[in-house]
């Protein structure tokens, strides 16, 4: 049994999904583990994973336009608005959607369906450098 | 340590959730785990995973009545349209449900509390063949 | 590799959410697990586990104030009421959070960000004795 970590930077340019797929396939074939789990966590609370279609950028857009229509900037109830109005709502659309995806490890690679992809799905509107936490725990 | 994987195929017939907790307590039985955690894993993005009481069915409804209500079918705005009304609300519900579920293993069991089951919530209307992946990771 | 369980039980006194970071730190210390992956997993369906910023208490009011509004009590077409008005709210509300959330550890530590804590976010009014199960499986 053997395991693997390290730090992946996503650089986000704004609010939507930005897919590290690429970055995960080649962490889980460096670690050389044929059976196991990966998982990827983000050290953030305004930004989120999500496992979501990679086939049609559309799927994206409308991700993201669903999430600001539910939780929109200026609700006029919110206390936590020190830090700009998009800050509260990306904690909220953070506590819809996950922290932290685990993934089986089959045959030597994450067992994604054929139209799956992962995702960072930024919240904030600023530019911000990410850092998602990639384990992997397993047999070769 | 040990692990073991299973690829277990759930029919749908229309939206809703099926439950599979027999399925993941015969996994975890056969794979003969005393210690350990359980993941289970959809290879979808139309569909989710859920833990969800199962003691009275009319909890199941309500689910499914919510997430109707708050990603309804025929949003104007939508740009991903061409898979049908109810693709891109499926996407959306995934998104805001589970992809993945790790349960810890204690005793020979999954740690499920006394009214937990776990569930494919289904988003799509026509009957689809869902591939869940499980995965369990420990010791004898 | 070598593994620990452990329960820890949090006492809710109604709405909101209640930090068990520091509990979750100790067991990972406990364990003498260098690198590993560690598991929070709340065993019921009427609250629900959350990664979110542990600074501005402001953040915690305002999270629960959009789970409120977002599932409110009330909804006249509930099936699922024999348990009080806010039971059927609380399943939806952990539906739409995490019921199991997978945090690496690294160095032996949780590999939190500056920011993060967690929660057991509590969506029933009257108290509760909550049990969270952690697992932890890693190297020392």
């Amino acid at each position: 049994m053997q395991q693997a970590v390290e730090t992946l930077t996503i650089s986000s340019e704004g609010q939507g999904l930005y897919e590290f797929t690429g970055a995960l396939r080649q962490f889980v074939t460096a670690a050389d583990v044929a059976t196991g789990l990966v998982t990827a966590y983000v050290r953030h609370t305004s930004c989120s994973l999500l496992i979501q279609e990679n086939a049609d950028p559309d799927v994206k857009t409308d991700l993201d336009g669903f999430f600001r229509r539910l939780v929109p900037e200026g609700m006029d109830w919110l206390v936590h608005t020190t830090e700009g109005p998009d800050d509260m709502p990306a904690h909220i659309k953070a506590a819809l959607t996950q922290t932290s995806i685990g993934i089986p490890v089959i045959g030597g690679e994450p067992a994604f369906g054929a139209w799956q992809g992962i995702y960072l799905f930024e919240h904030r509107r600023r530019p911000h450098r990410r850092e998602v936490i990639l384990h992997i725990i397993g047999d070769r």
